[in-house]
């Protein structure tokens, strides 16, 4: 990662980077949505991670912290971002434990600012995924952080825990930071980027409810960059009005577009990145958020079929080598937050061709490897007062991550 | 906390009361009920408490221990307890294990005695909650204990893991330590306590079979203090004869009394501290764990349905306004192990009124703010052989808990 | 342990031992099959695990990592080897995260070598549990490593974790490694076990389906130290013909022998070790594997009945104190991988007669404190560069365990 030879020598480019940029407000604040952050700080959180891997790359031990605890609260399923979340706290030194609601009290009538004061007493930091109910994950991590920030504000808590939001009905900001950082490698630069076609399309998928999370992360944060994203999708596969709304906001900021196409094809038209994925309709996630809340089962079981029905019109859209051919020079950088549903393996039909998947795999694999790092960074820079200075405090002292 | 400045000078205070106490028994000793130790073992708790909450507020690492297992055996579910023993385990180094009696194969047939010895090869701490059944948990804690006791005599454990009550039938210490540690801080020492009135009573909830052991804990706790402990329930919710007869002799012992009410009012009249929770009869507590034993399903619902049916004939039994008005100047410390059943907020009509709860959440939640040092403390003293140096050691070292 | 006064010291004569082996290849490798391994590598396994536990009595900490990640998959119940895989990794500074099938994505369709890969972007070690399905545990742990393998050498992965086989289809070797671990030290050093007779025996039990791979394990190691192995189990209860090809090759190779018998009492007569245990018919189990792969609910049911009512025929199969008297001297060294099915105790009729097991209940319990050590040292020589180097460093520096 460096030709410097020591680890001091190593961080430093890392550390000119940071003296460049203006990033103090994230010093004990959350991370809730991106474009609620400035691009500086979206630069430092890439800068942090990048030198959290040199480090320990160069077998460095990054721990800053002798005792903390790392609080996951999980209401959906989830391997990667529960072992990113996992290993990035683990890099710090933070001990994960894991707020389990089934084995918990808290259905016993408790508030949410209640249970959030009481596993916070030494937590340095709290991640959460709330996903599935439109309108109420990004709610819920707010109510919670409150809680916490009123607890410390009136002494109950001795620290303030920070968040990571971890996928919420709006934003999946863990991921498509993890994202992005690949393109930035993969084109050599941030600076590279501006021009850039990104297609952000939906594909065909044999389920249904997926979260919309991923799709308007990508046009939320991708068109901080100055790239051209065009979002595709079937007629009736719309993402939240108010992202779009900051996807054009961005694009005109940063000197790039923002377009919407219901073809997949244009899309893909001379792509630089294509980010084929299924995703349920906002308004299908709506009602059924309304369904769940009523505890209609049947409605549930009607919404089910329509989407599905309604998926099944829509098997064209899939990303196979035809469309591939597309894109620019045919080469586009295929994107997928995994798992993929892939044709002929993992379903029938799905998102994506075998082929296409297969000639993409370890790029694939090299995108999901940064979200820890993202992870930690985000950490790092909302616990840290001069992460310059600690950064290059642990460079300087070595003590190796793994002796022997 | 401290206005000295050093670490070292900031624990001096908590090392000089410590000087003053006899304690050594509780060294590779096990936590089962607060009256089985001294006043002055019960004192180093508090200041150990104290002495590790002021290292850590001066970021100060207190980790003694650089491997090391705590296990936890949760027979009930559990939030606040879980969070804070993994909160002490992780304070002083110890990663915590799960013994999840569902995933292992304990159901095979295996005696205590076996898995006892099993999970403890490298166990510095074993904490168990085990509330439900009477005359079953805290049994249950002293096979455990009896049996590493002799895994380590015959030579199988290389150390004797200590146990953490974390509830039992009878007692619930790391709860009632806590109480009192929030108590003994809102009155301004614990030599102010004397001849304070405490009303421990009985309060209306809609559910049923809550655990014994914080009523039972309190009044045995409390009457070690000096203060008027008065219990108050509904005739025919006695708790355990055995515990109001230690609650006798201990307010003999200290100077203050222990006396019993049929009458909410009588018990709050011109009380210092009230303690309004709900629990179940002692002798319904019997007949269930009879019933489960039996495994008579239908004996089961059908006690459920009279308890239940018993609990409605008090729901006057609640901590309101008016209550709150009888108590000392009508500013009583209100207590309560929470979750609370609270009226029009977790249930139509429970154990407190909405506005009373919140007027004393604050320090509510500061009361549970004292469990993770409580239970750290514990683990302190079992373990360490000269807490004072060992305090002092960590505080002139002063490695930071947190970097940067 | 050790008469020498300081760790360094106690060290020395198993860093000595270590000098005279040749283990260079177990770098960066997995353990899969004790069969896999050259007897100096088994020797280094034993060594290093000696000397672990040498620096735990003398309160030196050996924590060679301070982060990384130990993943734990287990597709089957588990207690002691769950905790035993947990204290080595804590006991070398690994925190331990649990692959939870159930809570992950991975029913979503994805496949293995992507599992393994997203979970490893910071673990140094894997240890899994798979021993249910014959023909299936061991592939899956290889198709499991392939992938790391690859992940590792196309730079997904910036290291590759290694393997600790916790039980497959074939071998149990970290069960089997402690077993003989255990026999080692009973008998007073590998040299002295030249000639001894292990007699490795079926015996009754009314549960059905246990796996094969103590038998197959045991089979597989013991030959390998001289010792003259005897398989006895009714006829129908076969184990891999594989591996008692391995058995027959080890035994020639290491100057002892391996034969097989259909009476208990021919295995017992003379044996200074006995290992009386339960298992399946290596047919049944395959045909079992065929009927869940076809979901055939009822095929298993008459199997189930079927297996049942064939151990039944063999309820004489029993560890009682009249086969014991067998045994050279009537006190043979009684092994067992617990839990034990103990007539009248455990069930009914089992394996053993709860007087036998009573009198040896302390070798047992020993036999099984040697597990996390073995797992540890199976690390410790996958991880570390040069062991005797990092041991010597690592006593010489004398960090204490715990503090105090």
């Amino acid at each position: 990662m460096s030709d410097l030879k020591s680890p001091a020598g190593a961080v430093q480019p890392f550390i000119k980077k940071l003296d460049s940029l203006k990033f103090d407000a994230m010093y004990q604040n959350d991370f809730f949505l991106t474009w609620e952050k400035t691009r500086a700080e979206l630069d430092a959180v890439f800068t942090v991670a990048d030198a959290l891997r040199c480090l320990r790359e160069n077998n460095v031990a990054t721990r800053i912290f002798k005792s903390g605890l790392g609080i996951s609260l999980f209401r959906d399923n989830s391997t990667r971002t529960r072992f990113s979340f996992t290993s990035a706290c683990n890099l710090l030194g933070l001990a994960v434990q894991d707020l389990d609601e089934g084995k918990s009290q808290i259905s016993h009538g408790e508030t949410i600012r209640e249970t959030a004061n009481m596993v916070s007493f030494m937590a340095d930091v709290i991640g959460i995924r709330d996903d599935m109910y439109i309108g109420k994950g990004n709610t819920y991590m707010h109510t919670f952080m409150d809680a916490v920030s009123e607890g410390h504000k009136d002494g109950v808590l001795e620290q303030r825990p920070t968040l990571v939001n971890l996928q919420c009905d709006i934003d999946h900001p863990t991921q498509c930071m993890a994202d992005l950082a690949h393109v930035i490698h993969t084109f050599g630069g941030a600076e590279n980027l501006k021009g850039k076609k990104v297609a952000m399309t939906w594909a065909y998928s044999p389920s249904y409810g997926k979260p919309l999370s991923v799709p308007q992360g990508v046009v939320g944060l991708m068109t901080r960059m100055g790239m051209n994203v065009t979002l595709a999708h079937p007629e009736g596969y719309e993402i939240m009005g108010e992202v779009e709304e900051i996807g054009r906001r961005n694009a005109a900021a940063a000197g790039g577009s923002f377009t919407k196409t219901n073809s997949m094809a244009e899309a893909f038209q001379d792509a630089d990145i294509v980010y084929p994925k299924s995703w349920a309709p906002f308004s299908a996630m709506e009602k059924r958020t309304k369904l769940y809340g009523d505890g209609d089962t049947q409605g549930i079981k009607t919404l089910e079929k329509e989407l599905l029905a309604q998926n099944a019109r829509y098997k064209d859209w899939e990303c196979d080598e035809k469309m591939m051919k597309l894109t620019k020079g045919g080469k586009a950088l295929y994107l997928h937050c995994l798992p993929a549903d892939i044709s002929d393996v993992s379903c029938e039909e799905g998102e994506v061709a075998a082929s296409v998947f297969d000639r993409y795999r370890v790029p694939l694999y090299k995108q999901a490897s940064y979200k820890p790092y993202v992870i930690a960074a985000m950490i790092f820079l909302s616990k840290v007062k001069n992460p310059q200075a600690t950064l290059l405090a642990l460079a300087e002292k070595g003590s190796p991550r793994q002796l022997g």
